[in-house]
């Protein structure tokens, strides 16, 4: 079994590979952050959704009144679904751009620019800053990973 | 360095997997396209849900007016957000499927079928279509990526 | 071909890679039954959201009165998103981590807790269980996910 954990194990010793991994992590764990970020609001603005989140408070009316909407978590949930759109097809697209043997160099110009324009994202949503500031940080991003496909395609194209 | 590099694009030669990495490219960018849509229905049907993102169209009660709900573009949303329940998993057990060694040609079968079905089930929502159709097309992609996730069960099962 | 074929298949033979897997494939299945529960609670319950898809209970307002949102849906489509939310990450990383040389002790140890975690929470969310259960048991699978993390970046590191 040793030879082939040695095997199973030289994907992470490929530069671009450790590259992609250290990226794929970083936005990942932005986008986890925004679970916390929508917690933070829902607890300080007392706004829930479900009936056993709010028991807490005391029973029935006084309870009641903390299940509604608040702008404030409204749009951090929007910023997490905006990054679940957006990073899902990033960190499958790059793992096979990964693969397709890119230049270190361009991959990390890549990769850089992406969680860039995504953490980017994220600040002119929640602050929120004026367009088009959020709108060209997604087109940014929508770029790389667009870049990348157009790479895998050229290398592994395969109907 | 040029050794393990040598290594780390083999799996890119590989069929099973080159099927794999053009069909998860193809589904992802159908996917990425629901962003496209969505923004185009905003802009013309004048429905937006940020208030900063309607600053363009003037102050006060003028702007506020385009901040509201359009069927066309929830519509859009929904079959966005049916293709992250769906293309999700099938990137990810696709991805162990491709690795568990199927035949190619069985392979193929089932890439082909979840792309066409996926497709098929943006048409049926955008247009849309009458049901069973969009219904029949969601069985359709969902069956492939059970029947994948069987054979990598088979293969690999370890508890 | 014969030769990359072989070494292809490689990884799923190492028994870290089939443990992820194994939990891998688990988790996307118990995220994939959200569609089957919500679609059960939207034909007992009558509550849809498509036009289209009352067009079997008639015509005109006897089929628009089903056009309508009911709790049990929206609690299956919430818990649904919060697995999204999770599971993305924990197939994302998780692969980066099953490729990063942990001992097959620990990585089970690792998707084990996930799996059982994610699952108590999906019971937690339907039943429904009082708090803090369900944020308990969401705090879990968060914080497995968090612990491959900080092992991936300490092995791969790559900015």
């Amino acid at each position: 079994r040793r030879g082939e954990m040695a095997k199973s194990t030289q994907l992470i010793d490929n530069e671009v590979f450790r590259a992609y991994a250290t990226y794929t992590v970083i936005v990942l764990l932005k986008m986890m952050l925004m679970s916390l970020i929508t917690a933070y609001f829902r607890i300080t603005r007392k706004a829930f959704v479900n009936p056993e989140d709010t028991a807490s408070f005391g029973k029935g009316d006084s309870a009641k009144k903390f299940l509604r909407t608040d702008p404030d978590v409204e749009r951090a949930r929007r910023g997490h679904l905006n990054d679940l759109e957006n990073i899902v097809p990033f960190v499958g697209i790059g793992l096979l751009y990964a693969l397709s043997g890119p230049e270190l160099s361009t991959a990390l110009l890549h990769f850089r620019i992406f969680a860039g324009a995504r953490i980017f994202h994220t600040l002119a949503y929640l602050i929120p800053l004026p367009q088009p500031g959020r709108g060209l940080s997604w087109a940014v991003g929508y770029s790389v990973t667009f870049s990348m496909a157009y790479k895998v395609l050229k290398t592994a194209l395969l109907l």
